[in-house]
Order: structure tokens, then C-alpha cells, then sequence
């Protein structure tokens, strides 16, 4: 599946994914209206609660803004990101919502990576895997569930939490990106730990990753990517170059402070091997200055136009290394 | 709310969580054969797929199962711990059934713990902690989702992951369990690493929990807890004594090897602030030798027989230090 995402990134020439994290208040208030309506006006849902009308609704506003986000960007980047705390958060209809921009994503050619952040004992995350990137066995029958195309996953259990994803890559032809280095700024707390001889943490596990990738190969990288976030220049240099063979996603872009030089030095000597995320960078330019000609009405085409800017400046800085 | 599950150990003197994690094959052939004539049955749902009337079938099962479980359990343990993983794995009638799930069990006095193992950077993290053990805010309204009483948390990202499951905590009361060290075979392998000063990374995050938990304290112990695997005696000692004012959330007694005997040391002078939780070893009770007379006919009966038994044994072992 690596390989796949990095032909993409090649034929569009864009390493970006798109972060599909639809806060509602990145969702203009016109389209929260209008999905009150369909829902209040909707005979399936009749004598239901407010509250579970208001969760439809939420779900419904984020599934439109997607589908026009989606609309609007899909032949500029590869991949997009759903992240789905954002669904999980309305409940059931919030992740109805997920899967149908998952499968909106994939009717529209986009490679989806399911941020979902999984992990725990081996067993357990055998279930996540098949949730996620596989197919649930029942009476025969190999079922896809939420199907994305890569998950992320995060390695605080160790081997036996990855393996089972690992074994569902080589299955089906998907991949993963095990947490590495995040973006946020308490990551160091754990992650930047000095061991006995002085590696840091987050190094060891850059080191397991590269091992844990060995065993799914796809080409010059594994299927088993690293996230490692943009806002540490430093660390992602180190590595890059400590997982020669590890696809990086790099989280940080934009909303979170890292500039796409900070990130020239997460791609190999080719200016490939990584893929940035911006999230509320697109998907709210509507809400910054540098877009606002757009207006709440032109949401997604103020997406596009920061989606072109963010391409732009990545092609730069590759450019000038 | 730890205070609340205190309270309900002490009532019913059961330090048992019955982990609701019902992986398929737990689930009796006659259980799985009826909920699929449901399904089969059922007007909504005719024109649908075979794919999603399988993950139906799977999900109505799940729900039959774990009701009568719970029917015959509610009366000897304070609380129950639903797997979401488990749920996941059938896609969204799969939630559904967790959804199911946890109101049922709420509706029985039972206080449950949502084994989510979530965890990301802030602003997504307390999109988690709404969905999970908060309440979510649209259009004024403050609308509970899953609405568990405590969640169980993945510390890698440092604090500001943590922070506001926190301050749901404090708004909700409610709790959460932060894995300091699983219970797994691997668990090792980042969490044993030794730090320069000799510290094992485990014991940098149980300090971390603990000081987390002085944010959120609820009598003697914090709505801030630990997960520490029953696998690791030796180190649940040295939590113990590390955290004095943090709760233990203890898996892996039973199916995964831990005796009540090395759990003793996870208990406080008093014999309180520790939880035991077993999964297969009381819901799968049917399938083994020890219970085997009951039949698969008699599942719930024998989880029964497998709780009183475990609850029993702990006793002892408490009393007997």
C-alpha cells in the first residue's frame, strides 16, 4: 500500500494530506442549518430525543462540509485524514459520518488514512486491525469494516500491540503509521526521555519501527510509517536517517507552527518518503485573513486555494535543499 | 466518581470488574443462530447487504450475550468493563451494541469503565473525553455520547493528551485509568526501558499519574487511576507504593496468568484501591473445563459460577497478607 501512496504523491506531486478533523466551528453556519432542517424534517427520525436530533444534525453539517471539502481537493493531494475523535465525538451519527466520508474518500480515487491512534494487547488490537485496515471473519464470510487504507497506531504496548497490524498489512494490502515523535508540545515528557546510553525514547522506538517494518516491505519503504511531527525539525532529521526504509507522516503543518522548510529534511535524497498534514490549515482557511475573500459561502474553495499554497511551498523547500 | 466505585467495592466486597469483551467465539452457536434469524426477520433492514446484515447478526448476538452476562453478574461485582475494540471489529452495529451495552448496564447500577485506550494531542483529546466520559456542546445544548464513568487513557503524548480527560473528570465527575504498565508480554519493551538515572520508564509515568491525579481528588484516592498489568507483581508493589493516592485498574488475572496471590500487594493497607478485571475468565467461563457441566445453554450461569469463584479467591488472598 506504501507503494501505492507514493505513486500518488508522484502523479499529483503533492506529498500533502489533507486532515479531515471537522470541528463544528470550522463548519460555516449555513450548512449547520440546513442539516438541522433535513434532520428535523426527516420521517425516519420522528419522536426521537433532542439530543440524539441534535447529534444527527452535527453529524450531518460535518458529513456535507466534507463532501464539499472533499469535492474541492481531491485532484490537487493523494490522501486525506479523517481523524476520528472528531466523528467519535457525536456518537453513533458522528461515526456514520466517518464511514461515509471514508467511503466518499474512496469513490473519489483519495488513499485514506484513518487516524485512530489504536493500539493495546495483542489480542484486542487484532480486533482494532480488522476494524480498521482488515476484514472481520463471520461464518465464513471476510467482511470490511471501516476499511481505510492506513491506520495510525501507537506503540506504548510494545511488539505484541503492533504485530497483529503488521499481520493485517501483509493480508490486505494496507499499512500504518506507528507513533514516533508527535507534534504536540508536551510529547517530550515520555518521548525525549534519555535511556541508560542515551538515546531517547522516541529513537528506540524509531528503531522498531524500522525492525517491526522489515516484515512488510512494499517497494523501497514498508508498509509500516512512522508519524513523526512536524514541529521537531531536529529529531525528524535524526530519523529520517535512523529509518532509511520508514514512510514518514508529519502531523504539524501550518496550525500547529512548522514551516515546510522545517520539514525538507524529513524526505530522502529524492524528495520523496514523506506526507504532510495540514488539517485546520485547509479545511478552515475560510476562518483565517490570508482567505477570507471567500466567505463562509466559499468554504471549500478557500480549502482548494490553501491546499495550493501549501503544495506550493512544499515543492519549494524540497527544491531548495 | 472513584469515591462512587469505592463505595460499590465495598458494598457488594468484590474488587471485580467483569470485562465485557466478547470476542465471537465466546459467543454461544444458539445465541448467534437467533440473533441472526432477528436480523434476517427484521423490515428495517431488509435490501441491506450481506455483508452488513453479517455485522448485524454479529453486533445483535454480542448485545443478547452480554445482557444476560450481565443479568446474572450485576448483583456480585460493582463494575463492568467493556472492550470497545471488541465492538469496533463489527463496524457501526458493532457501536451500536456497545451503545446498547453500556445503557443497559447503567441501567442495572453497574458502573462502567470504557476500555478505549484513546490518547492524542490536546484539542483532540478533548474531543475523545467528550465522547467518552463528558458531554458534548451543541448549540447549548451539553449532550452526553457514550457516557461510560471512566475511560481508559494511553499516556505517550505527554500531558497535554491527559489533560483534558482531566478536566472532564473535574467537570463530569468522572474517572480515568492512564496505562502506566499493561499487562502484556511486550509491555517491556518501552515501558521497562531504564532511564539515565535508572528509572524505569513505567515508574516516570506512574509519577506523572500521580500528579496528574492531585488535580482530581476524590477522597483518599484521585479520579485519576492506573491500568498495571496482574502479570507484574513486583512492579505493582513498586506502584503502589510509588502512587499511594492512584487507584489500580489490574487486568490479566485468570486467562492471562496472574494469580490473586500476586495480586495481593496492588491493595492498600486496607485492602482497598486496587480493581481486579477478568474477561474470558468469566464470560468465556462456559467453554472451559472447570465449568464445563453448565453448557453452552448455561454461559451466563457459569459466568456466574467463574465470578463468585474469582471474587472468592481475591478475598482471600487479601485476607490472607
Amino acid at each position: 500500500m506504501i507503494q501505492k501512496l507514493m505513486d500518488e504523491i508522484r502523479r499529483k506531486n503533492a506529498p500533502v494530506v489533507v486532515g479531515l478533523d471537522p470541528n463544528l466551528s470550522f463548519v460555516p453556519q449555513h450548512l449547520q442549518a440546513q442539516a438541522r432542517d433535513k434532520v428535523m424534517s426527516c420521517a425516519a427520525y420522528k419522536g426521537e430525543d433532542e439530543d440524539t436530533l441534535a447529534l444527527r444534525a452535527a453529524a450531518e453539517a460535518v458529513w456535507e462540509f466534507n463532501r464539499a471539502i472533499v469535492d474541492a481537493v481531491y485532484d490537487l493531494v493523494p490522501a486525506v485524514k479523517p481523524q476520528i475523535a472528531m466523528y467519535e465525538q457525536f456518537g453513533l451519527p458522528g461515526l456514520e459520518a466517518y464511514d461515509r466520508t471514508v467511503r466518499y474518500c474512496r469513490e473519489k480515487g483519495l488513499i485514506i488514512i484513518g487516524d485512530v491512534k489504536r493500539g493495546d494487547i495483542g489480542s484486542t488490537s487484532a480486533s482494532y486491525a480488522k476494524a480498521h485496515i482488515g476484514r472481520i471473519g463471520i461464518e465464513g464470510r471476510e467482511i470490511p469494516v471501516f476499511d481505510v487504507d492506513f491506520a495510525t497506531v501507537n506503540p506504548y504496548l510494545g511488539s505484541d500491540g503492533i504485530q497483529p497490524f503488521v499481520d493485517v498489512c501483509n493480508e490486505c494490502d494496507k499499512g500504518i503509521f506507528v507513533l514516533v515523535k508527535t507534534s504536540n508540545p508536551s510529547s517530550g515528557e515520555f518521548q525525549d526521555i534519555l535511556t541508560q546510553d542515551g538515546t531517547p525514547m522516541y529513537e528506540l522506538v524509531g528503531r522498531k519501527v524500522r525492525e517491526w517494518g522489515e516484515a512488510s516491505m512494499d517497494g523501497r519503504y514498508s508498509n509500516v510509517g512512522a508519524v513523526v511531527g512536524a514541529t521537531w525539525p531536529e529529531q525528524g532529521e535524526r530519523l529520517r536517517k535512523l529509518m532509511p526504509n520508514t514512510f514518514i507522516l508529519a502531523p504539524g503543518y501550518g496550525a500547529q507552527g512548522a514551516s515546510a522548510r522545517d520539514l525538507s529534511m524529513f524526505f530522502d535524497e529524492a524528495g520523496e518518503g514523506a506526507i504532510v498534514n495540514s488539517s485546520r490549515g485547509i479545511i478552515a482557511a475560510w476562518t483565517k485573513d490570508a482567505y477570507s475573500e471567500y466567505g463562509a459561502e466559499g468554504f471549500a474553495q478557500a480549502a482548494r486555494a490553501a491546499a495550493i499554497d501549501m503544495i506550493e511551498d512544499l515543492r519549494q523547500a524540497i527544491a531548495d535543499r
